[in-house]
């Protein structure tokens, strides 16, 4: 029944499976819900807890089989096998993203980029090119993308967004500055920097650039 | 005693205050706990309690006045006034960093941007220009940042985030796919695509490209 596990939950496994890459990596072949909540600030407890949604996957006092829980945990997220993705805008951040290495490394492919602007269709980004927008529709079903991410101004958008789903995409992740409205069969991510800015400012003394100024002045 | 606090508490901020700046963008005057959980996908039990480590907010039966709660979040993430960020990194992901509309509206600075290569050093991003990395450490210490991205290499960024930590930096946001050492007093965050890809996947129906292929073929 994978509609009863909470969103927050299925939120939380890749981070659980990126932990477990790292381990696996270092040659580490067993761990623990307590090592696993240590490294990513979260409570053992809860671990246990989201891991339970899905069987069971270790023994008590004994721990987990790093291996064995890191492919069980691309099993559910599905991610065992390549996923083709669209990336839709060719400015600097759709280059930045169609040569990010870190995609082909966990199983997402780029198969294609698009851009409105008639300068930018054609023109070679790695071993694409750059394709016309006005012909996102067909090649998104041509190619059978379910997934996509935007890149293009805020003013946008919206607009790429419905293209996208009409073309078959069921799961966006938006760069752009804006909270787009998607049906509620349509997955949307955001990636914000911002967020991240946010939770950090918390941690730091507070001398703002204006009382630095002030001081200096 | 904000260390008493959580840090997944802290990190759940953010996305409040975001949902409460759209509120008000959107001319609303009252919210409830129920009316953020169901847009964060989070319990109104657990926004209660988080939101009560730091005083009373609302009151029972009334909600939350959304313009309060709003200075107050800025007021405790400490971003009522504007924070100077250093980006190392003048690649395609520089120059899209540099440019994203999203920080200046949200109070955070672009103060300098760094690169490497003498190639980049000296040319134009928006209103700044790329200076050299090998200057990095006195400028930081110029400009008294404490905020920093890093946008280079898996490679490099090791290096860079020790330089930066040397110029005074307490926090970083990093883009390199690759986890970085740095001390407890530093804090770090990732920004990571493939991580909100992989929490999407699992809500796909699972088709991937191998099984597309080989029906087609």
């Amino acid at each position: 029944m994978p509609n009863s596990v909470p969103n927050i939950v299925i939120h939380r496994l890749p981070f659980y499976l990126r932990a477990l890459e790292m381990m696996a990596e270092n040659g580490q072949v067993v761990t623990s819900s307590q090592e696993l909540g240590d490294r990513l600030g979260i409570s053992s407890a809860q671990i246990r807890k989201d891991l339970s949604h899905f069987g069971e996957f270790g023994k008590q006092g004994t721990g987990y089989e790093v291996d064995y829980l890191r492919q069980q945990l691309r099993r559910i997220l599905k991610i065992e096998a390549l996923w083709g993705i669209a990336i839709v805008g060719a400015g600097d951040l759709g280059h930045a993203l169609v040569n990010y290495a870190g995609f082909r490394e966990r199983n997402f492919l780029v198969e294609t980029v698009f851009d409105m602007d008639p300068k930018k269709v054609g023109t070679p980004i790695g071993s694409l090119k750059v394709e016309d927008q006005s012909q996102m529709l067909q090649r998104l079903k041509e190619l059978d993308i379910k997934i996509a991410i935007i890149a293009v101004p805020a003013r946008n958008a919206q607009t790429v967004a419905e293209l996208l789903i009409e073309g078959g995409v069921r799961a966006i992740l938006n760069y752009a500055p804006i909270t787009l409205n998607v049906p509620d069969e349509v997955c949307i991510e955001y990636i914000d920097p911002v967020i991240a800015l946010q939770s950090m400012t918390y941690y730091l003394e507070r001398e703002s650039m204006e009382q630095k100024r002030a001081v200096s002045e």
